[in-house]
């Protein structure tokens, strides 16, 4: 068997496990519990999955975890996070590098889908790119020269909490992950039914379907409600696209993530950054596209790209 | 002599040119007139400034070239410009480096002033910053490792486009330059008058001394109309901020430019910012400080670091 590295995604619900070829083909991966009860029993289900994944695993020289919160991917520290209880910084390269007796790199979970765009997606066609995740919240990776840009301690691409204004008649408080993300889609709704108790919403919400997509069906269908959320969802979006196309001049510009599912969305970003980006960073952008990744590897295909992008650095 | 390079500062109204040593030394400069009739006669104008410069000029290893406008700076061609009338690409580096018989590098002045701080300025402390000029419009120049963030065309750094939504009770269109920039206040202010026809602003105006800097005095004098419009480009401009740190996570955040005589803004900023950055971005951050090269000097020292910057490649 070709060489190989192991590819750990970390959720707050489970730990996705995978070898991952150097093209980017998964041989094989698993899917285990997480435990977010503690920090200890966070780091522990980690360590265990990893354990248990690897004892018929051979040919891996490295392993890749992909992490949520803010991690010191330099440092291979994951400094902290919030859906999973991590208050103190826990060094986990050191740690499951002596246990594993391979290195072992870090990162957060919207640098890793980025670096898996850089080797098997958008990367194959230019260097320069911005990748947009947006589902519950929003994450953005930077690509500039086929590197990573981290900021002073990787942390940059914060585009959730770009501030756009309020969108006339919208609901909300002006920032992008709250207009435009599913999360705050759904926050939206659950603060608009006070004023529109009517709205078909409701019932979705009793039934426990209230999400982005059902939300988008019932602005189809002519809910008010759902309506205002979906059209200042679209608006916001491409507001902050439009922002980020005139402050990185990026070559392509890449989404992912469930709200893409709408299919006019991005239709709608390509037609307003056209119309209002400017003009040499719009002449520049060569393609807005959705990620010819699938959904459901890209969180193994990331945590991979972590170790791969490593490796090629010894 | 020790080497020095020659840099060269291409205004609307003048050109600058001085000898600049490796320590950022302004050895000799002198100011020639702009021709801004045609793009020939402004071509004309860089070239014979320069010439006559060089008589008397020796030890000079290469020349830099600050420029407005869309800037190829790989190529060393000046792609377009607005105020100068360039609208055919010109490749001004190769045009020049054959007469002068040395390298000749340009690129856009925002640009040429970030490096500026990146050799004799911020750079001194940190290799991750963001300079933000604000006078007649806003620029921006990205400084991540000690290097520069071009985008795929040279053009990223774009915020004065940067749309963060109207300012309650202010005027304009949302977008940061139109908001927060000198030319954007005079703007407003034109616009304001037609409301509040008795404002202070009226006179000044008559008189020709319409600036944002009378136009925070009148602010700080109670005139209503220049109220809102200081305000706004107050509240816009922490806005603008907040959002590129979140975005950037740069280790400092440094400004120029003639708006900073208020000195109140400065703090109200940094404020701003430790309000409503994301605590990461906001830790990461040592600060937000306003340059200490000399508003005079930062043009002519921007165009020999781009000089400067490319002796160090070879």
């Amino acid at each position: 068997m070709n060489k190989a590295v192991l590819g750990v995604d970390v959720g707050g619900t489970n730990i996705q496990i995978g070898i991952v070829s150097e093209t980017g083909t998964i041989v094989n991966s698993k899917k285990y519990r997480m435990n977010i009860d503690s920090q200890e029993k966070a780091i522990t289900a980690i360590i265990e999955s990893i354990d248990d994944f690897t004892q018929n695993a051979d040919s891996l020289i490295a392993i890749g975890i992909g992490l949520v919160g803010h991690v010191n991917a330099e440092k291979g520290v994951w400094e902290s996070a919030i859906n999973i209880p991590i208050s103190t910084p826990v060094p986990l390269a050191n740690l499951l590098s002596e246990k594993m007796n391979m290195p072992v790199y870090l990162d957060n979970d919207v640098n890793a889908a980025t670096l898996a765009e850089m080797n098997w997606g958008i990367g194959r066609q230019t260097t320069n790119f911005i990748y947009v995740n947006v589902g519950t919240g929003i994450g953005m990776g930077i690509v500039e020269k086929s590197e990573l840009f981290r900021g002073s301690t990787n942390y940059a691409g914060e585009v959730g909490h770009m501030y756009i204004g309020q969108i006339k008649e919208g609901f909300g408080d002006g920032y992008l992950e709250t207009i435009c993300s599913g999360g705050g889609m759904i926050k939206q709704a659950l603060e608009g039914l006070k004023m529109y108790p009517n709205s078909i919403l409701s019932s979705y919400h009793q039934e426990g379907h209230l999400h982005s997509s059902t939300i988008f069906h019932a602005a189809e269908n002519g809910d008010p409600l759902a309506t205002i959320i979906a059209d200042q969802a679209i608006e916001g979006l491409a507001i902050g696209m439009t922002n980020i196309v005139n402050l990185f001049n990026p070559e392509h510009l890449v989404f992912g993530g469930g709200m893409f599912n709408n299919k006019s969305l991005i239709e709608n970003i390509r037609q307003y950054v056209n119309e209002h980006a400017l003009p040499v960073a719009r002449n520049s952008l060569k393609g807005i596209t959705i990620t010819n990744l699938n959904h459901n590897d890209v969180g193994l295909l990331g945590a991979a790209s972590i170790a791969w992008l490593n490796q090629e650095c010894l």
